[in-house]
């Protein structure tokens, strides 16, 4: 079991320590190399995802990535932008099936914006489609209008597409999350609007007619994100498209309050995946060994299941997991009076010990 | 000066009845002509938006308007749903600049996700762009594909798109309205992955150098939809784009729990405008006299002072419907206990009086 090691910028490398330290308290053998990406590894290499980055990963089962992203870059070409290392994998790897769950931990229901009784037990799987949509399609650029509002106006523009096979194999993904779960999938779609998103919902009906056990919802993307407001229980498994899922995932990770503790899962169709926080490279606290490490801890449970065939470890990380909160230990992002507050390095030592 | 009075399917009829009697108990001369909109149009007409409503709407210097749409015409195809009219109007019109204020009423607070001290005194405008984006670029529709990762498979397909001209007079309306509240505008875009808000946002900082006195931020559309729910309150004046504007500002009002009582308005270059109501049709609760009429009250009000220019008449229907909850007159949506529930029209003959 071979695994890529991308810390990344910011506190990417103070989480990804920590993950590593408790990968390595498993009684389980890994082969584990670590490389730069992102700003990182612009600034050795002078590009954010350089061939040999490129290559581990490809090579390995899983990849544990920290977070990319630094304001210091903003004046980079697009190109050379720490963000292009994450796309670039995931495209390279064809990454297509990105998982986030929008959970809210017993002990942080505190935490979050939303009225206690609204949000405790929250139990949400995004199911974003990662590799297609605006994000890749072509054409795209620069150019004079020829028509609009504006002809002879300067003008820019992108491609919003999806293909029937990918849109079929997002939806397989998600009728067979849902099977796991309460048999219950929202499709997220903008189909009174854009071709993109008729196509899609007619999609998803099609292949839903193979599981006639799971129930399906098809909603509007703006009402969707209403009813993550006002009722964000109501949803089990949610999928839909990676521009839509961007924005959705990362309103239901804030309104549990949780988000320092949410991990991700990114999945080609080999089960190879890479594995990342919900949250980002935080620079103003980078270095400060405050940063909350238990995403990436939780993201590396997720790499033991779905791509390392590792159920039982998941699940003692996970419970181990548990075990610190219930101890009390909280890092900054989630201190609340009454706790103990500890940093990035003591909270990773108090998962080990209770692994 | 003379109102198109279009109320359109389920509730619309009966909210729009509302708005129009405490238009007419005004000391004002307008001309008030209605015609049929949305599903209700299609009925008659077997059109969405037929020719003379489309008409009237053209003529008059303002548009009342009610809400479009009705689960029944699901199976129509796109051109005759009911949503067609709502974006035929605001083409042929050349309604660009939308507005959508998120208030949160004092006295209701509590109907809010959020904890009362997260959302108390909210008060962010929306500036949505409304006439470009996916919404309507070319070309778009269903095709085989010739590249992408299934060469060959059948896709959909949208296009984005921004000109210059489109972003800088959407920015100019919002730097505008800053002046006016408290100078800060938040920019919100996508500029790490779209060439097209990569534009937008390089045009709204080349217009923002015409307003030194207005501070100017830019978000992405991801963070914004996080940072809404974490600290809505560090929001004032937000614009952006036609797709991104669609879900945040749903977002937004939602946040708030007034979503009864949000008016909008959508303006073109003449300051010719359509008002209508944050919330949809609500077939559900339609022809029961229980909708809440305060947001098509409350949109007649914006249509006065911004289409009509009769600023006095519009703080006095403000004035009303704050004394009206102040009485403690609730319809259903908004009611709590120890206020006073009422139907449809006894809110409107209320905010009559309160007049
Ligand atoms: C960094 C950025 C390109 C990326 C995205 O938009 O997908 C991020 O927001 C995410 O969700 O992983
Ligand atoms: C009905 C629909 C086409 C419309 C939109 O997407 O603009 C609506 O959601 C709105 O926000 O007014």
């Amino acid at each position: 079991m071979k695994i890529a090691v991308l810390p990344g910028d910011g506190i990417g490398t103070e989480i990804v320590a920590e993950a590593v330290k408790v990968l390595k308290a498993l009684d389980l053998k890994f082969e584990m190399e670590s490389a730069l990406v992102g700003g990182a590894a612009y600034e050795a290499h002078g590009h954010p995802l350089p061939e040999s980055t490129l290559k581990l990963a490809k090579e390995a089962d899983a990849i544990l990535f920290g977070a990319v992203g630094d304001w210091k870059y903003d004046k980079l070409d697009r190109p050379l932008r720490p963000e292009q290392a994450i796309l670039g994998l995931r495209k390279n790897l064809g990454l297509f099936a990105n998982f986030r769950p929008a959970i809210c931990y017993e002990q942080l229901v505190g935490a979050s914006s939303l009225k206690p009784e609204l949000i405790a037990g929250l139990d949400i799987l995004i199911i974003r489609e990662l590799t297609g949509d605006i994000y890749f399609g072509q054409p795209r650029g620069r150019r004079t209008a020829v028509d609009g509002h504006f002809p002879g106006a300067e003008e820019a523009f992108d491609t919003m597409r999806y293909s029937r096979p990918e849109i079929e194999r997002i939806a397989h993904v998600a009728f067979q999350a849902a099977r796991k779960r309460s048999k219950k999938v929202t499709s997220v779609d903008k189909a009174n609007v854009l071709e993109t998103f008729q196509f899609w919902k007619d999609v998803v009906t099609d292949v839903h007619k193979e599981y006639p056990d799971v129930e399906l919802q098809h909603m509007y993307v703006d009402n969707a994100a209403m009813q993550l407001v006002k009722a964000p229980k109501a949803f089990d498994v949610v999928v839909t498209g990676n521009m839509f899922g961007d924005i959705l995932s990362d309103e239901a990770s804030m309104l549990t309050g949780s988000i320092g503790m949410l991990p991700s899962a990114s999945l080609n169709s080999s089960n190879q995946g890479l594995y990342e926080p919900s949250h980002g490279s935080a620079p103003d606290i980078a270095g400060k060994g405050v940063a909350n490490p238990l995403a990436t801890i939780l993201s590396a449970a997720m790499m033991l299941r779905f791509s390392l065939n590792q159920e039982a470890a998941a699940q003692r990380i996970e419970a181990a997991v548990q075990k610190v909160l219930a101890q009390g230990l909280r890092t900054p992002d989630i201190y609340s009076e009454g706790t103990t507050k500890v940093g990035t390095a003591q909270m990773g030592d108090a998962v080990v010990t209770a692994l």
